[in-house]
């Protein structure tokens, strides 16, 4: 270690005390997060904020010494964003985990960043209200780490993603200045809208110590949910476009393709689905929940396939189950690659020819889910080791440029983080990029935040 | 004029030819918007662009010349953004008029920045889906202008305000450089949320040169109308509170105090309210709306006022019509200063009596009308005579500070522009202030883009 490294230790020690880790354990934990990957050595050393004051005074120290800073949340991300190597302080704010308001009139909420997302929408909850951005992650991402990646979810084909929810946000910049940017108003357009920019923005621009957020009225009625099966996931595609198309406002709508569908019934110990099934899955809620699913269903026959509404809780869990299992069961194969292009609606039977096509020219299986809404796809490449092999990159990078063939982009919801940097370029042109730089300096002029993702 | 200005004005007449004017009348109705004010002196010429090539090349020649840009489309804004004083060139987005594309299966739009709000909305329902922002003055506002303007309406309380409507903007930057951003697909965080940045953004950053925009499916059903009177302003701000905490959601909920209703009344010539008498306005939609309608005037009685739910177009026509009146009812007493704060919405009958002492303690009459399910205030000042009189901006700086001590916001929708200037610093602070021009600056180095407005 440097003398100018130990020298900005000791400072942090200092000032943090026991809030600085040196751990090994902890430090060889920050090098990964949930993408598959992890950094080429450990960091230098990781605090763990229990304090706005503590955000700021570790980003003074580590502006003083030009040391590179990894915020962290829960670790869930799945671009590499979190993941810290040599030479690298990791800022953790998971520890921040108070709920300083639910306001049942103002319809916010008032948080700390290490707040775990499903456990700020059961507190919501009790009040009638819910927190609609629902990442499969919920239960142990945090508010900080989706609102820094932007986090989408099963129902915001309906609700909205993160961006939708954020009114306001409490950022310490890399200089340790804190800023109260946005309102706890609904509304307000005084200047650029600064929220809407740290929203998605992965940690470089500076650090999430607390967010107001919006929450919304638990609709009333009942919720139906559609399992359906299709011959094809073409024809899957298909069906979900003919919906959204149709009017219909569905609170989640899932596509699993074949081979990720037998996948997690093998992880479920469910009978095997017939080859080349389906499957869909939608939620319908408020007052017209039912007849919604009916017509829904209607033109999932018209696409060829069949399925059942059903209102009960059970059963609905039970569907549910099957999406949500899908990390898991692909974990079982080996490590994971997940993507996450995101193409128009109408593109989506496209899409997934293309997958197909994709996955037999590189000879690499691909299965899929989608949230089908949204057009947002979730291509999965699983492989044995910790390198992903030469095909399957290519294959991915096949993936991604047939996304942006169709008008589609790089990343729904899951951010670029380092493992999608080097096509950044190919959808946001040498301009833009430039653009984004500047904007980026103009928040972080010594370049010490998150320096190793997007930019 | 400068022998500068001189070579300039030739360049842009050889690049532009007819597109370019020094009409003498259309300079003197650029130094004004609809805020009731003018700029000091005319502008010096005009880019009707009608292409993207046309404002590309209008920029350029600015850029070599420094001379400053205002950006402008239909000129109703209200707070100054679009008025042009000496030494600036207009340019003019509203003849690009185009609807490039309505895309019924992707609910999206693609249009040129001089479509006329009302317009592309009339379009789209042609194919069973509408644009949600409806600012009051959506017969004349133009997509660009309502983008630059981050622009709300009735309706933004349940559909959400124009950036929540935006996907995707082509901005042409001062220098020139035409930029695609964002997406066509309703999700993506590939790099940071330029889009989210220019809404808003009130031509300081770059020139609307095209959007693609999120369109939504007509509710199916019934729209009930509200029509109700309370005995007083705080009454009507504390039943709209209790409305939207009771977790209906209105497609519409508005409050016109008692000095602006009889202002109206009159205007239209219906017979005088009692003293006193608030008006609360409230539309829903949707399977539940008259449901919805009952409960919310189950509140207003709780709250010591009364009214009528109707379901025919007529009726709901007829009180729309009341609010709609309230601008030209205004100006039909003098000229108008339109205030815009907003606040949470459980401080709405606090911030309506702060307007009432205010309007006593400087012995102005503030006749105001509310977004009030968004918590959104418009206060009005009515005077004769082309300067504000002291007693009036004394009482709208108190207004604000009120604003900004319940937890508000200087603008809820119009905008900074020139007129609230002075006021942002006390909403942003120095620092954030500071960091919002280094951004303007990574846009636009030269610092040409509507540099009286905003900054
Ligand atoms: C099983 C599983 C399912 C998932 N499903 C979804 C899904 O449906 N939708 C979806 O969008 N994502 C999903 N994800 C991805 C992941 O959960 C999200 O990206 C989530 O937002 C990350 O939150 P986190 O707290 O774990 O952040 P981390 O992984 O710790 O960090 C993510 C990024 O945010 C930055 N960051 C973290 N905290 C802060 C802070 N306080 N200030 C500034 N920057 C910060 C980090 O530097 C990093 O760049 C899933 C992940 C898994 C493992
Ligand atoms: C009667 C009346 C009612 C109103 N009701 C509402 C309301 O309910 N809600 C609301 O939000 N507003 C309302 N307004 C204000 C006004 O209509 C909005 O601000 C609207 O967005 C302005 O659109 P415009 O095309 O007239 O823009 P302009 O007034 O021409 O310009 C407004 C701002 O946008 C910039 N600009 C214009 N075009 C471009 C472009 N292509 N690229 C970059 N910058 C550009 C200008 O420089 C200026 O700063 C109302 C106004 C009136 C007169």
């Amino acid at each position: 270690m440097t003398t100018d490294r130990t020298s900005a230790l000791d400072e942090l020690r200092a000032a943090l005390g026991a809030a600085l880790s040196t751990d090994a354990t902890e430090l060889e934990a920050a090098r990964a997060d949930k993408s598959g990957q992890r950094s080429a050595a450990a960091p230098l050393a990781i605090v763990h904020a229990a304090s706005v004051a503590d955000v700021q005074a570790a980003l003074r120290i580590a502006s003083a010494h030009r040391l590179p800073v990894v915020p962290r949340g829960a670790g869930t991300g799945l671009a590499g964003g979190a993941m810290a190597g040599a030479d690298r302080l990791v800022l953790s704010t998971a520890r921040m985990t108070r709920i300083h308001e639910i306001d049942a009139v103002d319809q916010i909420a008032v948080v700390e960043p290490g707040v775990i997302v499903a456990e700020l929408d059961a507190a919501a909850r009790k009040q009638g209200l819910f927190y609609a951005p629902d990442p499969a992650s919920r239960a142990w991402a945090t508010i900080g780490g989706t609102v820094a990646t932007g986090a989408g979810g099963l129902m915001c084909v309906k609700y909205g993603v993160t961006r939708e929810a954020v009114l306001g946000l409490d950022v310490v910049l890399a200089d340790g200045t804190l800023m109260r940017l946005g309102h706890r108003t609904v509304k307000g357009v005084t200047g650029l809208d600064l929220v809407g920019l740290m929203v998605g923005s992965e940690g470089t621009l500076g650090v999430v110590v607390g967010a107001t957020v919006r929450l919304l009225p638990v609709p009333a009625g009942t919720t139906a949910t559609i399992g359906a099966h299709l011959p094809s996931v073409v024809a899957a595609g298909a069906a979900s476009a003919a919906i959204m198309a149709s009017g219909v406002r569905p609170a989640a709508l899932e596509i699993i393709d074949p081979l990720a569908l037998s996948r997690i019934h093998a992880y479920l110990g469910l009978p095997l689905p017939l080859d080349g099934t389906t499957h869909l899955l939608m939620q319908t809620d408020g007052p017209q929940a039912i007849a919604d699913a009916e017509s829904a269903l209607a033109l999932v026959r018209a696409a060829g396939g069949d399925g059942d509404v059903s209102t009960d809780d059970a059963s609905a869990e039970q569907l549910l189950t099957v999406r949500r299992s899908f990390h898991a069961a692909m974990e079982a194969h080996g490590t994971v690659l997940i993507e996450d292009v995101a193409v128009p609606r109408r593109r989506l039977p496209e899409m997934f020819a293309a997958i197909e096509r994709i996955s037999a020219e590189f000879g690499v299986e691909i299965p899929t889910v989608a949230h089908a809404g949204d057009g947002n796809l979730h291509p999965n490449f699983v492989y044995s080791g910790d390198a992903v092999p030469e095909p399957v990159w290519q294959a991915a990078h096949a993936v991604f440029r047939e996304a942006l063939a169709l008008g589609g982009t790089l990343t729904g919801e899951h951010g670029v983080g380092v493992l999608k940097k080097r096509h950044l370029v190919d959808e946001l042109g040498e301009h833009q990029l430039a653009l984004q730089r500047r904007i980026k300096a103009a928040f972080d002029p010594l370049g010490i935040m998150n320096p190793d993702a997007v930019f």
